[in-house]
């Protein structure tokens, strides 16, 4: 498309942007019109993509990281043909798929974005499913991330910057859209457009420093980018928030808000257009082949066996990985701690290191699963903590996803707080249409690694760093939302509900427990979300007393968990919350259990107020 | 004092941290050893510090962002005669506290590390209090910080790189031990010095590159940086991993393992010595006066206005600031929305703007708390989220914080999911010690605004984007742990438990239900953490029936923290629970509340549930 027919359409992109927001009473129209040059050349004149067919394996890849630019983004969709200028005014309304921020609900978005750099790493795991998954060449599929000035400060954007360069992800093109302002108030760099491009270029990035609303310089700047071999493209672009309108132009206070008058801007804009794009096709590419039909062959443990937890985790995964081709593997430099490494050693193309960059081994899975691959991150529980506004949003983008903690708890011994996993179940419980799984052996903990990859949304496995006892056959089954009744009778006076490293602790209680008179039921609760509330709601009723015993802090976990399952107006049952309240210090593993009150000796004293004196 | 003492410091701290990890069975000796001799030259000829006075004034800081490296912090003070011998081999035990990663359980470490990435970031925050609110030259108190080349990958120290920058941290010095090998093999960028000095070079720092063995060049970078104007200094040093030893140098495999023959090691490293080094003393300064007595003059709302809470935040963050010099603000580029920009108007010397980087901001925040501020962070709830595995550390830190979040759940309307605070109380209440509230209406958040200053550990105040009715006069008084009984008579047949947006909803629920001759009570739980047990199970025993309704996913939040107050084995009551469960999209408040099923109309339909036909 011609320079001039360029600026008409980014004038359209801006008049829609305009509009939109004025129907909606909300929106970001002034961080849309700064970048409208930007995105209407990318549109007509680089960006190969079917609409029709979102699916289609040589589509190139747009990512708003800026998502509070969807006006612009919804009105690019428009000029493509994509949607009609009726369903543009839905924007923000009940029952639009046009939501304040971009999310997957619209097929030709692969990732909600809306939380400031985000786009940016999630870019670089599709630029890496695309590359070294997918085996396509830089030419085939590009992927083009928007973003804004201002979320440059987040560290999020360097752990991306810093990944992209080390994968040589030449199809991958940041386009930087630096208008000087931020919500508040001017950026750190304003208009400095060369402090972010050393920036940039520190991190092993190619740059290209333009003036954000000349076509032609636009235009050049993606033909450069397309063309440079071995390294990502960072194209810095000047440009000015709220431009086309004089009255909110380069102007403090006005970010988020529709525009004092919309019908003058839109005259002022040259009015209404009603260009259609004829967006390039994508080209025909054959992507590598993944089977998800091989046979698999679980590791199988002997009861009463000595085997950690995340042993069993690293080999049933590096098992899954043979029997199905989708498995994808990201190590935040702790694979040798996790066990992930053992996957590694098996399927080396499938597995990628991401060092010490949590955020970025999150947000790369996000990338990965959103091009159908079945991604497992782990790491230490304590620090996925690090990554949780990227598994928050990953859920806003409907992500299929597989997160493993190890080292969870006090149990982990003299490492000390910093290590111990103590938040992990009280916030992945909290993130929406999330499983949380806690296994106690390594059998379990092979099924339930098998099983959270058929499943939906974010799973969550919670490992355990020392050895315990195998309790299952092999042969047991583990479905996801069920439990386990480790110690059962009809005379049961009292219920001992635990998970992971406190079932051995109740079943060593329920020991105790029966030589005293007391016969005890103990349920193994590996599903903490979705949580088997069947199994609670009867031992209650028939036992009239719980003993919840977990190894994280009181709040949000297992005991807010088994709670739940009484949550909906049933007969609730009298109950004593065993979790670690106090702040650890180093001590040895059992040392600390005792410390916590969370060992046998403390689930047997609660469950003897409970259940009264021995009949 | 001369390199040949020097290099014999370096020793005396391998030989000791590899006895302490022997001791312990467990501990990060290489980690230790590649940087003995950079800390033997700061401990021996540049840090200033009376170590029998770890709270004078003129005193450097120095920071372990490498907290495994602690066998080396815990040889330093013993060099520096801060501990004996007998204690350095407590390390990692049951009662020391030598703990595996330091903690402020020893008087001479400002906060608790072993999260890595976090270490620079937090003595950003130590630095920016030294020079911006005590008004100290770069040349009377230092901020020193070992990292890890490792743990260059975390974004957060990127984020503290251009924070120290903006703000001309000239008393910063970041000293890189280089050291090649993470946890599980080579780093991204092994000995390439030059790779980490391009990125803080960009980032606007100084740079200096050593050889990290080498005293004479080791003290002439301290001596060039301490002398560097206007900029921080990261001084990049290239190291060996277990240097000394050479069955364990530079090899991979034996992070974080005691040596495999300690007395050998000992040995080859010309066994044990017993240098006693005599620290520089700190200088005579007088830092800037803070006041903590002036009298609070809180604003003031009439009953029945419609006020915003975080209106009334801002507004009474302003008041407390008058009253209280040394409250300090931190903004995460927010400040019109949070409204902390009201306190900026005041107290702009006071007021820190951080950018949309929210692990920086809170870092910064428990840098300066550790110096005696009492800081206030604040951003989106949403975006807390970004911060949560520094809001974990602070903890461990003992750190005494305030932090914001705004625009809580799906009342803020339009925005989507993306921007929607859905989580964090459930984040918030696992967080060991920590003290979590929502309020309501305007005079109740401006009282909860002033209590939490006067709170211990993390303290967590959840706000409204919208207007709300004032509900209680301004003279009421809102104890943290407390409630208010909104309705309530003897005849009360359900109770109703709400926060927030919620207690609003439930009057009018309440309001329906007595039309209908059910008369309910209605709890303002506005103290999520700790919970006003008492009057909870007092409300429960008399009305038989608990509704809780929240703004919020159904996990870890008001819900659980209800449920919470019956979990010491009291009788329990039955409960419905009113939350969030669906994904929420784009609509207005009040569509985002009858779409979530947490309106006035879904709570009266639980109450009538619990409460059966009218009498």
């Amino acid at each position: 498309m011609q320079d001039h027919l360029l600026s008409e359409l980014g004038q359209q992109l801006r008049v829609d942007s305009v509009r939109a927001a004025a129907a909606a009473g909300s929106g970001h129209p002034t961080s849309s019109m700064s970048a409208a040059d930007l995105m209407a050349v990318l549109l007509a004149n680089h960006l190969r993509y079917d609409f029709e067919q979102p699916g289609h394996p040589g589509n190139d890849h747009l990512v708003f990281s800026k998502g509070h630019a969807s006006p612009l983004l919804y009105s690019l969709f428009k000029a493509a043909g994509a949607i009609s200028d009726e369903e543009l005014l839905t924007f923000r309304k009940l029952g639009s798929r046009l939501e304040g921020h971009p999310t997957p609900r619209l097929p030709w978005v692969d990732v909600a974005t809306g939380s400031l750099g985000q786009g940016l790493p999630v870019g670089v795991g599709l630029a890496l499913a695309r590359k070294r998954l997918e085996k396509l060449d830089r030419a085939d599929s590009r992927v083009w991330v928007l973003c804004g000035d201002s979320e440059l400060a987040e560290g999020s954007v360097w752990e991306a910057a810093e990944h992209a360069c080390y994968e040589h992800l030449d199809n991958l093109i940041a386009i930087i859209d630096v208008n000087r302002l931020g919500q508040r108030g001017p950026t750190r760099h304003e208009w400095d457009l060369g402090a972010y491009a050393r920036r940039f270029h520190a991190f092993g990035w190619h740059t290209i420093e333009i003036e954000g609303h000349d076509p032609t310089a636009i235009d050049r700047a993606y033909g450069e980018a397309a063309s440079t071999i071995g390294r990502p493209t960072a194209i810095i672009a000047r440009t000015v928030k709220g431009r086309g309108v004089a009255s909110v132009e380069n102007r403090e206070g006005l970010h988020g808000k529709p525009l004092p008058d919309a019908e003058e801007a839109i005259a002022e804009l040259g009015g209404p257009r009603e260009m259609a794009v004829p967006v390039l096709g994508p080209p025909e590419v054959s992507v590598a082949q993944r089977s998800r039909e091989g046979s698999l062959s679980l590791p199988r443990f002997e009861p009463g066996e000595d085997v950690a937890t995340r042993d069993a985790f690293g080999q049933a995964l590096a098992a899954l990985g043979s029997a199905r081709g989708d498995v994808v593997v990201l190590d935040g430099e702790v694979g040798d701690s996790t066990r992930a490494e053992l996957f590694a050693k098996e399927h080396p193309e499938r597995y990628f290191e991401c060092f010490i960059a949590e955020q970025q081994l999150v947000a790369a899975a996000v990338g990965i699963q959103a091009r159908g691959w079945t991604p497992y991150a782990s790491t230490f529980a304590a620090f996925l903590t690090r990554a949780y506004d990227f598994v928050r949003m990953a859920a806003v983008s409907r992500a299929d996803l597989n997160l493993v903690g190890s080292h969870a708890g006090v149990a982990i011994g003299e490492d000390g707080p910093s290590q111990m996993g103590l938040e992990d179940l009280a916030a992945f419980r909290a993130v929406h249409g999330s499983t949380v799984l806690y296994p106690c052996d390594a059998n379990q903990t092979a099924h339930l690694t098998a099983a959270m990859a058929e499943g939906s949304g974010i799973r969550y496995l919670r490992t355990t760093r020392g050895k315990t006892p195998v309790l299952y056959p092999a042969s047991e089954s583990f479905p996801i939302g069920g439990s386990k009744l480790v110690r059962a009778t009809d005379e049961d006076r009292v219920t001992i509900v635990a998970a992971g490293v406190t079932v051995h602790e109740a079943i060593a209680a329920a020991d105790r427990l029966a030589e005293e008179g007391i016969p005890a039921r103990v349920i193994d609760l590996y599903s903490v979300k979705p949580v088997d509330a069947r199994t609670l709601r009867e031992a209650a009723e028939l036992t009239g007393g719980l003993v919840t015993v977990e190894d994280h802090h009181p709040e949000g976990g297992l005991g807010d968990a088994v709670l739940e399952a009484f949550g909906d107006g049933s007969p609730a049952s009298r109950t004593i919350r065993l979790a670690v309240r106090d702040m650890p210090v180093s001590a040895t593993p059992a040392q600390q259990l005792t410390a916590a009150g969370i060992d046998a000796e403390a689930i047997a004293a609660a469950a003897r107020q409970l259940a009264g004196p021995a009949r």
